[in-house]
C-alpha cells in the first residue's frame, strides 16, 4: 500500500506544503533546539502558547488578584470542559462528562460503581496488555470485592480481538473495561462493535480513551457507551499531571453511585448539611476541590484541537504514522526492526511501535541524537506524532535520524540497564 | 484578658512596626486595589510571588522546553514536598508524607486502609460538626461496608470534647477521625492527647489538618500519630485544587494496603508488570500520575512558611486572631455580633468566628466594603487572617468597616437568599 510512496525529503516537504493543519504548529512552544523532534505526544504533549498564557492569567489574575471570589467562576469548569471534550472529542451530549481527579482514580470509581449496578454478576472482564494502572486498579477492586477478574489473551501488537473478548463473555460478567487505543501498540478498538458485544452479554462496558482522545474521533453516545475515563496529558496537551475525566452516559448517572462520596457531589454543597445527598447530575462522580489550573489547562488544549477538527487530525494522524511505517519498512528492517503495531490504518492510533532486539538502547541512543520517543517493555520502541503540531518533515527527519543511529550501532556503547520514570 | 488593650489604629500599627514576620507580606501579589483586606486564607491562600514564577519556570521551561524527559525530576516531588511539609509544618520524619490526590480522595484511600487493618471492629467515629467532605466519605465508606458511623455531637463553637469522644470509644471502633482546627469555629483539638486516648481504646487514628497545617506547629511524630490528611490550599498558599498530603506513620506503611492500586505506588513502575506489587514505601498511597504545577505550588509554599517558621507564625496568628476578638468585643458586641469561637488562645487555631443573626448577608456588605471574609452556615461570619501575610492594621481596618457595616445596616437591603459557590 504504501511501498509507493517516494523516500526523499523533498516528498516529506510537499506533504507539509499540503497540509491544512500545517499552521497550528506555531501555536505551540518551539524547541529552544530547533532540531530537536518530538515524537512522544502519546506520554505528554506539547505546551500550546495559549495554555501558557491563560495559565500566566488564571495564576496572577484569577488567583493572585481575585482570591476566592474567582471560585464563582471556577466552581462550574468541571463540568463545562467535561462538556467541550465531550462536544468536539467523544461525542457526548452534554452533561455527560466531567473533568476529575487522575484516571486511575475515575477508573476505580467508575468500575466500582458499575460492579454495584450490577447484582448477581461478579466478573471484570479486561485484557493482560491492558494499561498498568488499569489492570491494577481492576485487580485491587477484585481482590476487596471477592469477585473474579478475567483477563483476555491479547496479542501486544494486533489488541484485543473479537474472538478472546467473546470467549471471555458470560452471563457472570458484570463489566468489561478496554482500552480503546493499546498503549504498547497502538491497537485501534472498535468501540461501537465491542460495546455492542458487551451489551449483548449483559455486561456494562468501560472504555479508557486515554491513548485515543483527542487523535481519533469517538462517538460515545452514537455507540451507546456506558462510561469512559481518559487522560488529558496525551493528545488533550494539558500538561504533567493534568486532571482525567470521566464519562457517564445520561441515563446511568442516575442509576449508578461512586464510592468517593466528596462534597464536591453534594447537592447544596455549601449548605454542609448533614447526609450525603448527591446531585442527580454527572457532578455526582466528582470528588474533592478540582485542581483550577489544570482544568483550564485542558480547557484550552481541547479549544485548539476543536479549532483544528477531529476529522482533520485523525486523517493528518494516519498520513503521519502510515508514512512513518513506510519509511521504516524500507530504512530499517535491513537493521532488525520489525513493525509492532497493526499496519491497517483503520487498526491504528496515531502512535507507531517498532520491534527491536535492543529497543531500549536504541531509544536512548535516538534521544542522545535529538529525537524524542520512548521505550515500552520488552523490546518495543514508541514513535507517537503529535497529529497537530508534527510534520512530515519531522517524521523523515526522526526516521533518517533512527536508521543511522541503528546502522551505525552507537547504541551499543550505552548501559544496558532499563531505568526509566515515564 | 485582651481588654487591657488599646483600640486606636496607632495601637495596630505599633504591633504592625513590632512585627517580625512583616517583611513577608511583600513576598506576595498585593491586591491592584490597595484598600482591599483579605481575610478568608482559611478557604484560599494568597499568592506567592515565588510561586508565580516558579509556575511559569515550570510551564514555559521544564513543560514546554524539556517535554517528557522532566519526568526525571518531576517522579519524586511528591515525596520531596511530602518530606518538606513533614518536616516544617507537620513533625514528621522523612518518608511518611505524600503530596497526592485531593483532601476527598486521600481520606477515603487512608480510612479504607485503616479499617481493613483492624480486622473484629467495625465503628468509625467522627464528629457531627467536622468538615462535610469528611462526614460524607466516611459515611459512604460505612455504607458500603455494612459498618457503623459513629457521631460525636460537637459543640459547634468549642468542638469536639475530651468527654464527648470518651463516650463514643469502645472495643468496636476501628478508626476514630477527627480535624485538628475545626473549619466552622476554629476550635483546636488536642492532638497529642486525643491520640492517645484513641490509641488506648485500640483503635487507629485519622486527622484533617486541612484548617492546621501551616498555621499550627503540629508534632505527628512526637504524638504517635497514625494517620493524617491535609490540603495545601489554605495556609500553605498553593492555589486553586493544588493537591492534598497525607501522612503514614512508617511502622503502619507496611501493614496498611489502599484500595486503589495505581501505577503509581507499583514498584518497578515502568516494567508495567502483570500483578500489582506496591512499594514498601509511602508511595504505596500514590494512585495516578501526580498533578506537577500544583505540586511544585505546594513546594515554593511551604518554602515560604519553612523560612518564616512555623512557631513564629503561630505566633503571629495567635496575636491577630486574639487582637481580631478583643476589637470585636468593643465594637461589634453592640450590634449583635458574639463570639462562635473558643476564646483561649490555645483553643483557637487562625481563624475566628463570629455569631450574627444576619451573616450571611452581613458577610456580603463587607465584601461590598473591601473586606473578603466568609460566611458559614447558619449564622456565622468566619474571618481568617493569613499569619504570613496580613497584618494588624488589616485586622484594624476590617474590623472597624465591620463596624461601620453592621452601625449602617446597609447590609439589609441586600437579599437574603444565601448563594455561594466556595
Amino acid at each position: 500500500m504504501t511501498t509507493a510512496l517516494p523516500l526523499d525529503r523533498t516528498y516529506a516537504e510537499q506533504l507539509d506544503a499540503g497540509d491544512p493543519l500545517a499552521g497550528f504548529r506555531a501555536r505551540f512552544v518551539r524547541p529552544a533546539d530547533p532540531s530537536l523532534i518530538y515524537l512522544d505526544g502519546n506520554s505528554l504533549g506539547p505546551l500550546p502558547l495559549a495554555t501558557q498564557a491563560r495559565i500566566a492569567e488564571v495564576v496572577g489574575g484569577e488567583w493572585g488578584q481575585g482570591l476566592v471570589r474567582s471560585w464563582h467562576d471556577w466552581v462550574g469548569l468541571p463540568r463545562d470542559v467535561g462538556d467541550l471534550i465531550g462536544e468536539h472529542l467523544t461525542g457526548a451530549a452534554p452533561g455527560q462528562t466531567l473533568v476529575s481527579d487522575s484516571t486511575t482514580v475515575n477508573l476505580f470509581k467508575l468500575a466500582t460503581a458499575a460492579l454495584d449496578a450490577q447484582p448477581g454478576r461478579s466478573v471484570i472482564v479486561t485484557d493482560d496488555d491492558n494499561f498498568p494502572t488499569d489492570r491494577y486498579v481492576l485487580q485491587g477492586i477484585a481482590a476487596q470485592r471477592g469477585c473474579e477478574l478475567r483477563l483476555i489473551a491479547t496479542d501486544m501488537d494486533l489488541g484485543v480481538s473479537e474472538d478472546s473478548l467473546l470467549a471471555a463473555l458470560d452471563r457472570d460478567v458484570a463489566l468489561v473495561s478496554l482500552s480503546h487505543v493499546a498503549y504498547r501498540s497502538g491497537a485501534l478498538a472498535d468501540l461501537a462493535r465491542i460495546t455492542e458485544l458487551v451489551h449483548d452479554a449483559g455486561a456494562l462496558m468501560l472504555w479508557d480513551l486515554c491513548h485515543s482522545a483527542g487523535a481519533v474521533p469517538i462517538e460515545l453516545d452514537a455507540a451507546g457507551a456506558d462510561l469512559a475515563i481518559g487522560c488529558t496529558y496525551k493528545y488533550l496537551n494539558a500538561g504533567p499531571g493534568s486532571p482525567a475525566f470521566l464519562y457517564v452516559r445520561g441515563e446511568l448517572a442516575g442509576r449508578l453511585r461512586q464510592p468517593v462520596w466528596g462534597w464536591f457531589g453534594q447537592r447544596d454543597q455549601f449548605e454542609m448539611g448533614p447526609a450525603y445527598d448527591p446531585v442527580p447530575s454527572i457532578e455526582q462522580f466528582s470528588t474533592g476541590t478540582p485542581q483550577i489550573i489544570g482544568t483550564v489547562a485542558v480547557q484550552e488544549g481541547v479549544r485548539l484541537l476543536a479549532e483544528a477538527g477531529i476529522e482533520r487530525l485523525r486523517a493528518k494522524s494516519v498520513a503521519l504514522t502510515s508514512y512513518l511505517i513506510h519509511l521504516a519498512d524500507d530504512w530499517l528492517s535491513p537493521h532488525g526492526f520489525r513493525l509492532a503495531s497493526p499496519r491497517a490504518d483503520a487498526r491504528r492510533g496515531s502512535h507507531v511501535t517498532l520491534h527491536h532486539a535492543d529497543a531500549w538502547r536504541v531509544s536512548q541512543a535516538l534521544i542522545a541524537a535529538g529525537v524524542i520517543g520512548d521505550y515500552r517493555t520488552p523490546d518495543r520502541l514508541r514513535l507517537g506524532p503529535v497529529p497537530i503540531a508534527t510534520s512530515f518533515t519531522d517524521v523523515w527527519d526522526a526516521l533518517d535520524r533512527l536508521r543511522h543511529v541503528a546502522a551505525a550501532e552507537t547504541y551499543k556503547a550505552l548501559p544496558v540497564e532499563f531505568s526509566r520514570v515515564t
